[in-house]
């Protein structure tokens, strides 16, 4: 993704590709970027903090990219990096812009004051939740009712631990979609498979998917993805052949409920 | 209310009031208008009909703004008719757009064309929407979390039916703010008061409060007046004198748990 930058009243829109595909399927990676633009710098960070897993979710971009392009889906990404704002907070989580993630400190977010966190909430969370509500309920006005999955991946150690699962899928109150999906990866794939895993909704990791799927009844789900199978591109499009076939069965299941 | 004008992009922006007021309520009110504006115009309907209930909530602009200079709330108001785009419901919605309400046809709301859909949910429906969400995520962003309070009113005479309530309490998911306002109205007012009447959330009118409230898990409610109590700016201002002790005792009960 090339550099963001800020509108003429210091915002930074996600992007938005795909707006004409036909497909009844949104796609949103609000863990897309490690953009660190200005106002903010680099928040005190090494250039080796700003590549990992506390900053951005690796792979996940290209990932949704490549799904969306495989199942005619529109889709949505940040374009600044989650230790700014986390679009899948609400402005008062703590995770929303964090003082620490993991084992790392983040010296930029210690101590911001409520202005500060209105700024960000304004230039990052906004745009893409507005983005967001807009394409869903532009959509619904057509008559056709979109399915919400947001793309996420995660480090295959924290905290010092491995973890052994490759495939999780989160559910927040409905867990339709989510089992459905489950259900085709374990029957179509080899991948070690987990049901809310590595965390669950109980971990306040399912904020957009809250905000935009649940007030209109949309089926939704999360997806996370080990970050070390979605490494480069050939692999992140590898990923995307595999699991395109496993959420084309689980949407075709919950049009037949 | 002054005639509504379009942006540049055709949008209809509701009316933002007390955005820098201290108290920690928002008022909102979906039905305060009953303007016909181009390019839609009157939709066939005649200059008693657009008086009617049908077309707005009488009495509950008033009622709300008197409620939020009481209560040092801020308050959003709708500038469009709901006939037009009703902001209460969801783009899919029959309500949305109704061909009929109760006894009167609605001419110009006939064989809507998705593509007429699509541009009314655009012009009415995303900006009144998306301005409640910038004021609320701004208050969260500054941790003044806001109960979430929208305004109607409703028809005493309904097909043919008179109604006995005068106060009406509707909740959604979370009963909490509803109940302790109908418990202070009992307890302060002499107003024939009902939980969840003459309607509730079953009859999907609670759209606005799961799309704002509910993804934050704000306390919510939705308040109903019937409009013979407040047909006038003198008996608006008396209801609110009366209604806003209630309100404010309740949100105190709500600071207590």
């Amino acid at each position: 993704m090339t550099a963001p930058t800020a509108d003429s009243m210091g915002r930074f829109a996600p992007v938005v590709e795909g707006r004409d595909r036909g497909g009844d399927l949104i796609l949103l990676c609000d863990h897309a970027s490690n953009a660190f633009p200005a106002p903010w710098g680099d928040l005190g960070l090494s250039p080796d903090q700003r590549q990992a897993h506390i900053a951005w979710d690796p792979g996940a971009l290209g990932l949704m990219r490549g799904l969306a392009a495989r199942l005619d889906a529109a889709c949505v990404a940040a374009t600044v990096s989650r230790l700014i704002y986390d679009c899948n907070r609400a402005p008062d989580m703590v995770g929303a812009m964090p003082a620490r993630s993991e084992v790392h400190e983040v010296p930029g977010n210690t101590d911001i004051s409520s202005t500060e966190r209105l700024a960000r909430t304004r230039a990052v969370y906004l745009p893409f939740q507005t983005a967001v509500h807009e394409l869903i309920a532009e959509r619904i006005a057509l008559g056709r009712r979109p399915a919400v999955i947001t793309v996420h991946s995660f480090t295959p150690v924290y905290f010092g631990q491995p973890r052994d699962v490759e495939f999780g899928v989160i559910h927040d109150a409905d867990d339709r979609l989510a089992r459905a999906i489950l259900a085709e990866a374990e029957a179509r794939t080899d991948l070690s498979c987990g049901l809310n895993a590595p965390y669950s909704a109980a971990d306040d990791v399912t904020h957009t998917l809250r905000l935009q799927a649940t007030p209109y009844g949309l089926a939704n789900a999360m997806l996370e993805i080990r970050n070390d199978l979605i490494a480069t591109p050939a692999t992140e499009a590898a990923m995307a052949d595999r699991l395109a076939p496993v959420l084309a069965a689980a949407l075709a299941r919950m049009k037949e409920c």
